[in-house]
C-alpha cells in the first residue's frame, strides 16, 4: 500500500477550492476514517460538527479568524473536530500527576481524516484560528465540548482565484525538520529541541 | 487511492509480534510519515524517542505499565511519541482563554505513523500505560518533553504465542460509535455525548 505515503506527502493545506459539492457517500467515507481511529480503552472521545446547511456553513465561517475568512468561505464543506474530555480516560503517573488523552486522541482521528481526504482527491485544510465559544454556539454544543480544529474541505480549484499572497503559498515548499532533529535515537540531545523557527533562521545563515 | 481506507480499517492494535527486525529503510519511511504531518504555523512540536539499541529497548520496556509488559517485550521496535510544548503556538480565544495545540498536533503525527506502518504490513500498537518520567530518564530527555504514547512496532507474529486472554483479543470485533453519534449535523443533541461505555451498555440491553 504505497499510496499511504503518497497521500501523506501530497497532502497540502491548499486554499483554492472548487465550488463542487462533496457527495454524501464521499463524506461518509471521511467520517468512517475518523471513526476507525484508535484510542486508549477505545474511548473515542472525538466528535465532528458538520455544517450541512448553507446557513450553518455561513455561521461557522463567521466563527473563523479574519485570516481564515479571507479564503475559507469558498470551501463547500466546513467541519469542526471536537472532543469530550469527560468521555476519555485519564492516565495516572506514578508521581501522582495526571495525563489527559483527549486532544491526542482527537489528533489521531484528524490524521485519519486528512489522509483519507487526500486519498479521495480532496483538499482538507485544518485551521486553528477560530473562536471556540462561537463554534459551540453555531451547533448549540455544550461548554465542555472542546473544539480542536475547523477543517475546510473541498475539491481543488483554480489557484488564480486566490489573492496574490495566498496564491504564492499554494505551492511554496513545505519546510520540515530533518529526521536527525525529529528522531532521538537512544539518547536525547539539545539539538532535538531545535524549533522550526530556529532551524529556518539557521538555514538562512548569519545576517549582516 | 482506496488503499488509505484499507490501511485505516485493517489497522488493529495487535499484540503477536514476529521477532523479525524492521529494516532501517522501512523505519525511515515511518519517520518520514511523521515528519509530513501538518501543524498550525508549521510548528512541528512532535518528536520521536527511538529505542535503537537492545539495552535502551529493554529500559523503555521497563517504563511500561505491567499490563503492557505482558506482551510488548516481543515487539522488535519501541518508540515514544513526544512533544515540546514550548515549540508550539498557543491560540488565544476572544474570551481570553488559551488553547494549546501540541497534544493535538502530536496526535495527527501519530495518525500518520500508524497509517504508514499498517500500509507497510506492520503492527503499530500505541500504548498510554507508561511512566512518563521513566521514559524521559531512559533517553535523558528534559522534563518539559511531554510523552504522549509509546508505540510497539513489528511484523505480525503467531497469535498462538500469546496468553489465552490476549489471543482472544487479537481478532475480537472492534466496537465503534455509529456515525450518528460521532457526527453532529448542523446541531448538537445530547445523544452525541453518549460515551462508548454507555453505547455498549445500551447495546447489551437491560439487565435483570
Amino acid at each position: 500500500m504505497p499510496e499511504v505515503l503518497d497521500a501523506l506527502s501530497s497532502r497540502r493545506a491548499r486554499r483554492a477550492f472548487s465550488p463542487s459539492p462533496i457527495p454524501a457517500g464521499v463524506q461518509e467515507t471521511l467520517w468512517q476514517a475518523v471513526a476507525l481511529a484508535p484510542s486508549h480503552g477505545n474511548s473515542q472521545p472525538w466528535r465532528l460538527l458538520v455544517a450541512e446547511s448553507e446557513s450553518v456553513r455561513q455561521s461557522l465561517f463567521h466563527a473563523l479568524s479574519p485570516g481564515n475568512q479571507s479564503w475559507a468561505g469558498h470551501a463547500p464543506l466546513l467541519v469542526a473536530v471536537a472532543a469530550i474530555p469527560a468521555n476519555d480516560t485519564v492516565q495516572r503517573e506514578p508521581d501522582g500527576t495526571q495525563r489527559e488523552l483527549w486532544a491526542f486522541h482527537a489528533g489521531i482521528a484528524t490524521g485519519n481524516l486528512l489522509a483519507q481526504a487526500t486519498a479521495l482527491g480532496l483538499i482538507a485544510h485544518p485551521m486553528a484560528g477560530f473562536d471556540s465559544a462561537a463554534v459551540r454556539a453555531v451547533f448549540a454544543a455544550p461548554p465542555d465540548l472542546q473544539i480542536l480544529a475547523v477543517v475546510a474541505i473541498g475539491y481543488p480549484g483554480d489557484p488564480d482565484s486566490l489573492p496574490d499572497d495566498l496564491r504564492r503559498r499554494e505551492d511554496a515548499p513545505q519546510g520540515r525538520l530533518p529526521l536527525d532533529i525529529l528522531a532521538a535515537r537512544d539518547r536525547w540531545s539539545p539539538a532535538h529541541a531545535t524549533s522550526m523557527k530556529e532551524y529556518r533562521d539557521r538555514a538562512a545563515g548569519p545576517r549582516a
